[in-house]
């Protein structure tokens, strides 16, 4: 009988997606989501996210796949939208531990993936199945998806619509309108199509939900590229994105119409470059792109150096020439440099040092807030309307962005569909959502959500804990104190050993280095003669008593490492 | 004979003023500059300025005063343009080391150097000299400064121009143009008579150098503001600058207009906003500005909460109120939250943490780039390019900003003016510049320029090897490991104790820790038996291979403080 009625409520319950994102919902990066029907799951994205500026020291943070793990059997796909790192970052990490699931992308993702997997000898080879633009899969028994090509700022990037037992589910990828020559957006037809299917939830990226208006077209950039380009006296070096590939190709178009030759700078320059021109996207004449070392062969008006490092990053190419650590490129009057990005936030003071740097050695510097040089690959509100029109969907999920920037994008769809605010469901990181036939609601289920620090060879073993460390040790520093103790008349054998480091100079600070051991000394010597000594209790009153200590001298809190030898 | 060819030298040398900025010119912040002739000297300014990004754990940094502390008995002036902390915040720190000056500056920047003053009780009680706009003070023999007003946005700013044996200089402090309700810029007039006085230099400050047209009006901002806070159904909470001061007492008299009440919340709101009251900038009836604790007596659309914290600075009122740990408010839905300021570069992730965790709680956020309801208060590109052709000048020096901005500021000169490069001195913080009645030229003399930092009671005593250990402890993380050793026999007495932070968190990685504890056992056990152990030798083995291990294994480099305990 028990039976029975359990069996009559699986009957009873309605077919239910689940959806939940593993990153990209709290932050820009990091995007890898899921869907879940019964035992079959579709993955979208395994992207990587920087986050150095809380998690001091950590390489990248990619996301928690803990529950995905669990169900590695059911996984069917892994699908890819773009070739960006924040979509494809973390596959070399996470790729085995979902159970190596085909991976549906396009052919330029593929490559990027296959490049970067080389990097990890030690991921699964991974298995592909191309997918274009106009093209149907049937990825399991109940997933099927249309793939549609978007315009972003790498090319073959795609959206999808997912068919599922529900209804079908439209996620556009990463996108921005494309604009003709006459500044007409280009392709909007795709739009009307998808929403003429019938659609469930729309996802939409957030990033630039907080921008008013279109996008800049890039026929604006390229031709103020080429303005500059065609004005310039000396060389023009380039810095910018290796991953605006889109960008990269016309610059390279530009220079050859010039009369420019094309050097490339940076390794992850050259290997887009490399698969561009592999795949036929960079289409150049036999001598416009020419290597790094042969440039002192041409004139300085015959040159266009391409460089990775528009963010200041110490280790990349254009910082390194700015500083004249780089051996082929060294700045000199009357260069023209380029700064062909925007400026990700957390890195402005670095830009602002790489620009002093170069304007000092004599560089004329030309960046995006001077000149339209620069268009970001996300859309605005306006473009965001404008698909939300076409597509018409009965609920919408915003997606890629931290939470005001999601929640402007919910506010942007009730706006423009007349949608309840409960129809936009702002879903963090972790929340699974169920979505029925009718209906689309955010449930108190949690999947593990929290970042997993990638540092050096290490995944995952820089913990929260390690981070409060790292991030104490920055602000204050850190005291040694050794303390040594004879066992038997629990007495201090000798001078305690004090080692710091990040607090005060103690070479130069030699007077209050041993006003600190007077204070360890009486400490030790209030114990009692005959009592034997508690190794944990002198500690904890060394730390306690010297932070103080400290901190009435100094207004610091150092942390304070005690430790009792005792012999 | 010598004696005599030397004097005929000394005759012939040309009347000489000395320029030299201690800081301001590398950076924005820490401004404080000064002007030498023979043996009298006056200093313009004496502000702080952050750094943390680069300088973990730093409170803030300050200008290095060494060569003006040798010669402090020639110091006739401290001249304070206005009373941002960027202008002010060093005087208590080096108020004593230079002297003692009299203080010449304004009522309001009086007041505000005052309050400073009153945390830090061992610094002496300054000597002010009041000035006002069109007065005159003769400082010394060779220097007298005619004080002009200036807009920024804080009140009773003022512009000098700076008579001197070899001509005028003019100094304008911190300014922009003021602009009408119709939008005309008011009080040029002024720059006409500066400029009609003949100028030997200009001063000209460059943060907005790079920045095209005009200001935004403050009348926009007012209009803006008062339009939302008319708009605004509940509660409404302003984050701003306490420094902003003029913007703060137009919201009150905005709010009083409304029928709204207001509240200060932030130590430094407070106290600005007192003293402009005492002074009379901030005219308010009775009631209108209540006590923080007395709001809940209040209807929500009858409040306005004036408070700091708009860069989501971690301490600050407005971001312990996002976190719900402000005992007084709690975000509740309908909050209009209306972040009234640029974000300070540096600042951008932790404002959009502020954002998302007021967003979250169901406030309504507006910040400068959706509305008009932030102005800069530096003059951009158009108003400098005014001020240049009013003033005329012979030479011209940018100010204030990194070096990229001063090139661009000094460009803008060549441009507007027909000057020379050699005409226009982009000159960076300690170096000395020379003028003479017909020249102006940079010198090779250097004065101690590098930046002192304060942290907690310390001034100076965290140097450059303190913060690179605290970069690398951030970064890496340490372990110390401790050898004990029998000096008589040379053998480890016990197991080597281990202690990590920031590294990877050891308790749970035992066998890793094992590992490390057996290669260092074996390392010691190399030196061979009855052989005198040598400590250094054995701290550098450690080092060196335990570094290499780590790196081997992990590809991380914590700092290893290696110590051994010979008993």
């Amino acid at each position: 009988m028990r039976k029975q009625i359990h069996t009559k409520k699986l009957h009873l319950k309605e077919p239910t997606v689940r959806f939940c994102a593993l990153g990209g919902l709290e932050e820009i990066g990091t995007n890898m989501m899921f869907l879940e029907y019964e035992n079959e799951i579709i993955v979208i994205d395994a992207g990587l996210g920087f986050a150095e500026q809380e998690n001091p020291g950590i390489d990248y943070v990619i996301p928690n796949t803990t529950y995905l793990e669990k169900k590695r059997q059911n996984i069917k796909a892994l699908i890819v939208t773009h070739g960006h790192y924040d979509h494809i970052g973390a596959i070399p990490h996470i790729l085995d531990k979902i159970g190596n699931p085909p991976i549906y992308t396009s052919r330029l993702t593929k490559e990027i993936i296959l490049r970067r997997q080389e990097d990890f000898p030690h991921s699964p080879k991974p298995v592909f199945e191309l997918v274009a633009g106009g093209e149907t899969k049937q990825i399991s028994k109940s997933f099927a998806v249309t793939f549609f090509d978007v315009t972003h700022n790498i090319p073959d990037g795609f959206g999808m619509i997912i068919r599922t037992p529900i209804g079908n589910i439209v996620h556009p990828g990463e996108f921005k309108f494309d604009y003709d020559v006459h500044g007409k957006p280009r392709g909007l037809e795709i739009w009307k199509q998808v929403g003429a299917e019938g659609v469930h939830t729309l996802f939409l990226d957030s990033t630039n939900a907080e921008v008013p208006g279109y996008s800049m077209s890039e026929r604006i950039v390229e031709r103020e590229l080429e303005k500059l380009f065609r004005e310039a006296e000396g060389r023009i070096i380039v810095g910018t994105f290796a991953s605006l590939l889109d960008r990269l190709v016309e610059m390279v178009k530009i220079a050859e119409k010039l009369g420019r030759h094309v050097a490339l700078s940076g390794y992850s320059m050259k290997n887009n470059m490399e698969i561009a021109r592999r795949l036929g996207y960079l289409k150049a004449g036999k001598n416009t792109v020419i290597p790094l070392e042969s440039i002192g062969k041409y004139r300085d008006d015959k040159l266009v150096i391409l460089s990775t490092g528009a963010q200041g990053e110490p280790k990349a190419s254009l910082m390194r020439i700015a500083l004249g650590e780089y051996k082929q490129i060294k700045i000199k009057k009357g260069d023209t440099i380029v700064l062909s990005s925007s400026i990700v936030p957390g890195n402005e003071r670095s830009v602002q040092s790489l620009k002093d740097n170069l304007a000092r050695q004599g560089a004329i510097i030309f960046h995006h807030k001077m000149l339209d040089i620069h268009s970001s690959g996300h859309a605005p509100q306006e473009e965001l309307k404008a698909v939300m029109t076409l597509v018409k969907p009965r609920f919408f999920l915003p997606i890629h962005g931290y939470y005001f920037m999601r929640s402007q994008n919910a506010k942007l769809a009730q706006a423009t569909l007349g949608l309840k605010p409960s129809e936009t469901l702002v879903a963090d990181d972790g929340v699974v959502v169920e979505f029925t036939k009718s209906a689309a609601r955010m449930t108190d289920e949690q999947v593990p959500a929290y970042y997993v620090m990638v540092d050096g060879l290490g995944v995952g073993d820089v913990s929260e804990v390690v981070l409060r460390d790292r991030r104490a040790l920055a602000a204050e520093g850190m005291l040694v104190i050794i303390t040594t103790l004879d066992k038997k008349t629990g007495r201090t054998l000798k001078n305690p050993d004090i080692i710091s480091r990040g607090f005060i100079y103690l070479k130069e600070n030699q007077e209050f280095l041993n006003e600190i051991r007077r204070k360890i000394r009486s400490l030790a010597g209030r114990i009692p003669q005959g009592q034997s000594v508690d190794a944990e209790y002198l500690k904890t009153i060394i730390r306690d008593q010297i932070g103080q200590f400290l901190y009435n001298k100094t207004k610091r809190r150092p942390m304070i490492l005690p430790v009792v030898i005792e012999v």
